[in-house]
């Protein structure tokens, strides 16, 4: 048998962990019912329990390597604590990184949740074998990250990839940043149900007024039901945010010519209502794609007035998220491996 | 006596040349009278025998450990061949590696202008000591480079920091790279020349329509020299420039999180004029910069719906390149020991 690492996704409803083999296979899955939000100190309790049991379970076999935990939030990385997350309210300045190495008595690493899905997706999921590539995850809001050379890529203060904040609106949408027209104010969870709203005040969607009044939980899954299902002020919504996130995403291939960029979160399945829009927008805003398309329109840069240095031909994939919710389990468990 | 290495600034009208020590010291400048834009062949010999002199020269005392030459246009680095370049027309496809090496003997680095500039600033200019930096250069177009770990980051085709082509005015002036509102359109020598004659033309600004009739070479310096003596409509282009130059500097901000950015190229001088406009949108669109601003701003990124990791409380600098038109000598100096 080989060494292994735990996986832990720290949601703010569910906790998730895994444990997987240093070569990336799953030995095993489990899910803690307990509640999280609240109070860290019992739910630490529970993760070390169900950690240990993992532990104990395959380590005949092989040598239990650490642990990484995605966390939705601003982690201070140094001292290990969590220093804001909006879904974990009670865990604000909680010593996570010490409480449990004291318990556990293995290397525990903490990262944000989105650069934990980064790190899966590149170890065994759409960017396997792809050393730089950057991910998006799309929630309520918009999470990033860059990987280079396998590695996240944090930047000076961890803050390197913060793509949902990129203006694609210059007088748009207001933001809780301050800004306006930020590419999460479009291409959201939140977003979306915002637009219907919207829609649905100024009497253009009759359909989605219905769904709205139907459904004491009006979400974003409902609007893109509703958009399969061919009705046209729904798809307009997601054409809206295609072309934000077309916009947001040429951008940020201007600035990092990486090799892949990968679309996960809970939205990215409305890939097929959103994509087209998105693909037209990029193919026209960044100069670095169009050189690089896959489907080989290779030149237009050259006429252009690009001060480049153009090394190969290789071609820019954008492609979807493969490992679903389990990004951040396998990117959690392959943090002690890079550590 | 130290070893050392060639700079070689290939620009569209003069040849330079420096011999640096590998520490840093300059031990000559030299201007070569030259043809440059329309046959190498000939370019080639007189920069090989300026190269021999400087080598002949000061290499009793030490070493010569190879040149760097940095080109304004589109290079390919595996080849070591300019691409494509709009001010060098005669030196495309030509192998100019290889014809210097086999005179020089010594190993020869080609690189873009705009890349070694960020090299020249990082190693001996503004960014001394910073590891991570940007550089942007302002002049007819944008150009861009990304250094990490003192090492130019190339991307996968060394297209990586195409910052000009960055869309700030989503319905905005078409560039050439087929996209409109790109960032260069708005934030460049071509772009201020461009909106004086747009506003000489709307009968808005009498100041200029006389200084464009008197001069036959109408340049971004003359409406430079405008804003200083305090005429509103040239201060309202370089208004609009740092507005535009601030929407794309936050953008790149929240993509990578640096320690540096670094504003040169010839533009770079009417600083003064619209940096205070910069400043003031990338304070408003960079959540990165406000969590991070000198002058501690700090809080208000937690604040907002961002998901980030945050490591530390260090700053975000951005500030004018210091090395001038000397920047590409230094830097193309410091190629050869890089690699």
């Amino acid at each position: 048998m080989s060494d292994f690492s735990i996986g832990v996704d720290l949601g703010g409803t569910n906790l998730r962990i895994a444990a997987v083999t240093s070569d990336g296979r799953l030995l095993e899955k489990v899910n803690v019912n307990t509640k999280i939000g609240v109070e860290p100190h019992h739910v630490i309790e529970e993760m070390c329990e169900a950690i240990r049991r993992l532990s104990s379970q395959y380590g005949n076999g092989g040598k239990l390597l650490g642990a990484g935990i995605g966390i939705p939030g601003i982690i201070d990385l140094e001292a290990g604590v969590v220093s804001k997350s909006a879904n974990l309210p009670g865990w604000s300045g909680y010593p996570v990184r010490e409480e449990i190495e004291r318990r556990l008595g293995t290397p525990i690493f903490l990262e944000n949740d989105a650069k934990v899905a980064a790190l899966g997706e590149q170890w065994l999921g759409a960017a396997r074998g792809v050393r730089d590539m950057a991910m998006i995850t799309l929630g309520t809001g918009i999470g990033g990250a860059i990987v280079l050379d396998g590695k996240i890529f944090h930047g000076m203060n961890g803050m390197a990839g913060e793509y949902g904040h990129i203006t694609v609106e210059p007088e748009g949408v207001l933001c809780g940043c301050g800004n306006r027209g930020c590419a999460e104010r479009y291409a959201s969870a939140t977003a979306i149900v915002r637009m219907a709203r919207e829609m649905i005040a100024a009497g253009e969607a009759p359909e989605l007024a219905k769904a709205a009044s139907a459904d004491a939980e009006f979400t974003s899954q409902t609007i893109y039901k509703l958009a399969k299902q061919g009705d046209q002020p729904a798809l307009e919504i997601f054409r809206r945010f295609g072309r934000a996130f077309g916009m947001m995403l040429a951008d940020i291939v201007n600035v990092l010519n990486l090799e892949m960029y990968v679309v996960g979160g809970g939205v990215s399945v409305a890939w097929d209502v959103f994509a087209p829009r998105m693909f037209e927008e990029i193919r026209k805003r960044s100069i670095v794609y169009a050189a690089t398309e896959p489907d080989d329109t290779v030149g237009k840069a050259e006429g252009a007035s690009a001060d480049i240095a153009v090394r190969t031909r290789r071609k820019t994939i954008i492609t979807r998220a493969v490992l679903g919710g389990d990004s951040g389990l396998y990117g959690g468990a392959r943090l002690p491996l890079l550590n």
